[in-house]
């Protein structure tokens, strides 16, 4: 089975399993897993009654091509049910998320959000923060900032580096929020050990938000290799 | 004595008494009282080798103002001394700042500074934060962010309240950095409760910084209604 149909397979499932008939106020992530949770949201929306809150300009645009209603998050402070997808997800359902520089308005979505489901391909679910994604947690840093704040990550032992663009754009990443994003490897993060490195990255002056998600999401659905699906709640299988 | 002269007292004596013949990157604070520290610096800037690095746009004006040469926060991360004003001071030199919504610029630049000295007028020295400054600590946030943040800051026991720019401008202050300024009356907050107010109000999603300055001043020098000059350091006035 192909990544792209392991990670069709976890958008629909998830959101055929989870929203609930009452559920009129909806998250939607940013990546290429959520294309398939708001492809089978606007499959859905027969009575044109759901609202979603983007998590970045292109959540912004798949929420506008599937018809659905756009709405932002200082509007509905209240979320029934959030989706986004994941870098890397643990054996408790801590998230490293970030690879798409959008980490900011995701963690805001999720902490609205009554129930935050994570959509991902099985390559992302290896049990442990730090194993496989070896890029290193991103955090979104005012631009004035980022060279103390890199300084403050060298000193509790993480390495450093400023993302840079690439071939589309001289120079570093800017988020939608008009923000740098450093990303700092710190080696495997044991779960007992996310939220404590999470409130050191806080402690940092000109550190917006972190990558590391702790104890936000409810389940996680794995699209796995051999065309199965994996189920996770927290610290068990379904 | 008028309140002006408390503030250039307080000022020209914390250069005079503070600035060593080998310090060259100087942080410059914001508000009314640093005019004075910033005109003191550029009568001894005789050999113009004095580089001030700003807090803020006014900070910036007022150096370029005074002939002194402009440096950035992301040039020099190494501040040898800075000074800025604040708008409470405890007992053990924590701060609130922050009511000229510069506090995030302001706490970057106090935490590059190896020597970071305060300089106020008598009313600011209360010995307990929130006991006379019942404006709350000023919160910046993404502007995304503040609707989510005031419904935390509630949460936590906080009377939180958008600051409107008034007459000036139509709705909320907007920093220097594009965000929104929150301010969270807690009451009073004892010494020993200034860290942890501070670590919470981190965790919320979209707080940038806060105005809780905690362990970073090493002086205070406050001029006095009667003409004296009060220097204190932590726990224990000179």
């Amino acid at each position: 089975m192909s990544i792209e149909n392991a990670k069709k397979q976890a958008g629909y499932a998830a959101v055929d399993q989870n929203l609930d008939p009452s559920d009129r106020i909806i998250g939607v992530g940013s990546g290429s897993t959520i294309v398939y949770v708001v492809e089978r949201l606007g499959q859905l929306n027969t009575k044109n009654d759901l609202i979603c809150i983007p998590t970045s300009f292109q959540a912004k645009q798949l929420i506008v091509e599937n018809s659905l209603r756009l709405g932002s998050v200082d509007e509905f402070t209240e979320i029934d049910i959030a989706f986004d997808g994941a870098d890397e997800i643990d054996s408790n359902l801590n998230l490293i998320k970030g690879g798409g520089a959008c980490l900011f308005q995701e963690k805001l979505v999720a902490s609205c959000a009554k129930r935050f489901i994570v959509v991902a391909d099985y390559r992302k679910n290896t049990g442990l923060l730090g194993k496989d994604w070896r890029n290193g947690v991103p955090i979104e840093v005012n631009p004035l900032a980022y060279k103390k704040v890199i300084k403050g990550l060298m000193e509790i032992g993480g390495k450093p580096a400023l993302r840079e663009a690439g071939a589309s754009k001289a120079g570093p990443v800017v988020t939608d929020n008009g923000n740098f994003v450093i990303d700092c490897d710190f080696g495997e993060v044991p779960s007992n050990q996310v939220q404590s490195l999470d409130a050191k990255l806080h402690s940092l002056v000109g550190v917006l938000e972190t990558g590391l998600f702790v104890g936000m999401a409810k389940k996680a659905y794995i699209g796995e290799e051999d065309g199965s699906l994996t189920i996770s709640k927290k610290s068990s299988k379904l």
